[in-house]
C-alpha cells in the first residue's frame, strides 16, 4: 500500500531545503525586500507544484535531483502570484494560511515588490540550473519556455484577470472551467511538463503528463469550490460558504453541488487513465490524483 | 561625422518592428491584459537600453539579429518596471511621458498584471530565442541569467525598495550611487554584457562594455537630477524642481549642482576609456555616452 502521507512528507522537505539553499548563496542582502519574499514562501505551503514535477520525472525514470531547480521556480512563482493576487487592488485577503497577507506584515509596496522579486528570481534559478547542467542546456531552455508560457499572459496572469473581469458576468459552466484551467490549471500543467522533460521522458510521456496535469487542476478547482460548501471550517481554516456570501462564481454554484462532484470524479478518471503507460512509476502521481477529490481540507 | 539622432531613430524603429511581432503570434487573446501590456509598451519610450545592446553586440562585430529578442526582452522589462513604480503605493504618479500611467488609463489590479506578464513574456522572449538558436543554447541561459540577477532581489527592484525605504533618511553619495546602480545601473549594464555576450565578445570585451555600462547608468541618473534642478519645463514635458519639492535624495542635493556635474563628466570620461579597445566600433556607444550629460531633456 502506498504511503502518500509519508510521500508528500518527504517531498516537501527536499523542495523547502533547496528553497532555503536559495539565500545561502545570496549576497549580504538582509534587507527588507529579502525578509517579505521569505515570509510569503515559508509561509507553510503544500509545495504541490514542486511536488508534482519531481514526481513527473520520476515516473518517467529520472530522479528530484534532474528537477529541483525548476521545482523550486514553480514554487517561487505561485508565492509571488499569491502575494500579489492577496493585494487590496486584487482579491483583497487580510489572511492567508491563517497568517498575515504579505502587505498586511509588511505594506503594500513591500508586497508588491517581493512579488516581483520572487518571480525573477524563478527565472534566474532556471538559468542556473542550465548553466550548470550544459548537456541539457535545450532541455532547460524549452522548461523557461513553457513556465513562462504557464504563468503569464497566456496562463496564470490571464486566469488572474479573468476572474476580476468576471465578476458579476454571467458565464457558463466551460467558460468556467476555461477560467480556471488559465489560473491554476496551466502552471500544474507546466509542472508536470517540465518534470517530465528533465526527468528524460519521451514526447509521449511529456504530453500525457501534462494531459494529467490538466484535469488534476480542473478537479483540484471544483474541489475546492465543493469544499467551500460543505467543508468543515475548523479543517479548512477558514469559514465555510465565504464563495456564496461572496456571491463568486464556481462549479457547484453554476451546475450544482452534486453534478460539481460528478464533474470532479470524472476528472480524476482521465487523469488516471493517462498513468496507465507509466505503470507502477507512476503511483504516486495516481495517489496524489485521487487524493485531490477525498481530502476534507 | 556620426549622425547619433539617425542612429538612434533607426534603431528605434527596429526594436519597435520586433516588439510589434510579439503580439502576431499570440493566441486569440485581445484581452484588456494585452491592452494594457501594449498601452504602456508603446507609449513612446527611448529604448535605451534595446539599444545599448544592439550597440554593444555591433561594438565586437555581431550584429542586431544576434541580439534582438534580447533587447525586446530588456523594454519588456523596463517598461513592466515603470508600471509598478507608477502605482499609488510606490511612487503614485499619474502621468508618464504626458499619458496617464497604466493604473490611471485602466485600474490597480490590470497595472499590476499587465507588469506581472510582462516581466513574464520577457523570459518567455529569451527562452524563445535560445531554443531556435540551439547552437547557443548557453548563451541564452547566461544572458537569461544575467537579466534576472540585474532586474531582480539583486539589482533594480532591491533599488526601489531602497528608493522607498531611504525616503527622509540622510545618506552619503556613496549610498546614493549604490542605490542608483541597483535601482537603474544593473539593468543597463545587464543590457551591455548581453549584447556584448550574444555578438560573440571575449570575455575581455563582455566586462569591458559592462562597466561601460556601469557608469553611464550612474551618470545619466546624475544627469536626470541635474536637468530636474536646471532643465527647462517645455523640454522635460514636467515641472522643474519636483525632485526639490518632494525632498528627494540626489546627487545634486548631497553634493551640490556644481560637483554633480563633475561627477557626471568624470563617470562619462571612464565609460569612453572602456571603449578604446573597440575602435570606430565603439563609436555609437561613445556618441550615446556623451549625449547621455550634453541632452536638454
Amino acid at each position: 500500500m502506498f504511503d502518500l502521507k509519508a510521500y508528500l512528507k518527504a517531498k516537501q522537505q527536499t523542495v523547502n531545503a533547496a528553497l532555503d539553499q536559495l539565500w545561502d548563496r545570496t549576497e549580504p542582502y538582509p534587507t527588507r525586500l529579502v525578509a517579505a519574499m521569505r515570509y510569503s514562501l515559508e509561509a507553510g505551503g503544500k509545495r504541490l507544484r514542486p511536488i508534482l514535477c519531481m514526481a513527473a520525472s520520476e515516473a518517467v525514470g529520472g530522479s528530484e535531483a534532474d528537477v529541483i531547480s525548476a521545482a523550486c521556480a514553480l514554487e517561487l512563482i505561485h508565492t509571488y502570484s499569491l502575494i500579489h493576487d492577496d493585494l487590496p487592488a486584487m482579491d483583497d485577503d487580510d489572511l492567508r494560511r491563517g497568517k498575515p497577507t504579505s502587505h498586511k506584515a509588511f505594506d503594500e509596496a513591500t508586497a508588491i515588490l517581493a512579488g516581483d522579486a520572487l518571480l525573477t528570481v524563478a527565472f534566474e534559478v532556471i538559468a542556473t540550473a542550465g548553466r550548470e547542467q550544459r548537456r541539457d542546456a535545450l532541455k532547460w531552455l524549452e522548461v523557461a519556455y513553457l513556465i513562462a508560457r504557464a504563468a503569464g499572459y497566456s496562463g496564470m496572469v490571464q486566469g488572474q484577470m479573468m476572474d476580476l473581469t468576471v465578476e458579476g458576468k454571467e458565464i457558463t459552466s466551460e467558460e468556467l472551467e476555461r477560467l480556471h484551467h488559465f489560473k491554476t490549471g496551466a502552471l500544474i500543467e507546466a509542472s508536470l511538463k517540465a518534470g517530465a522533460l528533465l526527468g528524460g521522458g519521451n514526447s509521449q510521456e511529456v504530453a500525457a503528463l501534462g494531459r494529467y496535469g490538466r484535469h488534476i487542476g480542473l478537479a483540484f478547482q471544483m474541489a475546492d469550490d465543493i469544499l467551500n460548501v460543505e467543508g468543515k471550517p475548523e479543517m479548512l481554516g477558514k469559514p465555510v460558504g465565504s464563495d456564496q456570501a461572496h456571491q463568486k462564481v464556481t462549479g457547484p454554484s453554476l451546475i450544482g453541488l452534486e453534478q460539481a462532484k460528478v464533474r470532479a470524479g470524472e476528472l480524476v478518471d482521465r487523469a488516471l487513465e493517462e498513468l496507465k503507460i507509466f505503470g507502477i512509476r507512476g503511483e504516486p502521481l495516481a495517489a496524489i490524483a485521487r487524493y485531490i477529490v477525498e481530502r476534507d481540507k
